[in-house]
């Protein structure tokens, strides 16, 4: 499935779940992530973050669509994308 | 149509993106919106966004859909969601 996350967390915090969700999806902006994962990759990707995660303080939005082709990505002003994908 | 939209833009600008996109869309996290808009509200958003921006600095992506329905939102730990809309 097509997935977009975005995440708000603590900044002590930030650069475990960067790192993590790197491993799972392709960084596109800030905090904001976006990728094809399977249902039990995203499930592991959860239960991982939710082990870094402060569920007081942090918040994670998960986007998902098993259409991805359903989704247009228009990007304004500078492209700040990654070229890296480690699906 | 659905709008999923994600600002990173210079502290100094920030409030101002904030400001206007909460006029259009609804705020769910640090610097991402969502919402139903039409597409001539949506070009007026991205014409207002453009003109705040410094497009060597600021980034915007913009995901779309015209069938909202389609895609699914989860979120885990803290809910950041606003209730307030002004579309």
């Amino acid at each position: 499935m097509y997935v977009i996350l975005v995440y708000d967390v603590k900044e002590k915090r930030v650069s475990k779940m960067l790192k993590l969700c790197r491993m799972y999806l392709c960084w596109i902006q800030n905090s904001v992530f976006e990728g094809e994962i399977s249902e039990s990759k995203l499930k592991e990707l959860i239960s991982k973050m939710k082990a870094i995660m402060d569920a007081d303080e942090d918040s994670v939005i998960l986007f998902s669509n098993k259409m991805s082709y359903n989704m247009n990505k228009q990007i304004i002003g500078k492209e700040k994308m990654s070229t890296e994908n480690f699906l």
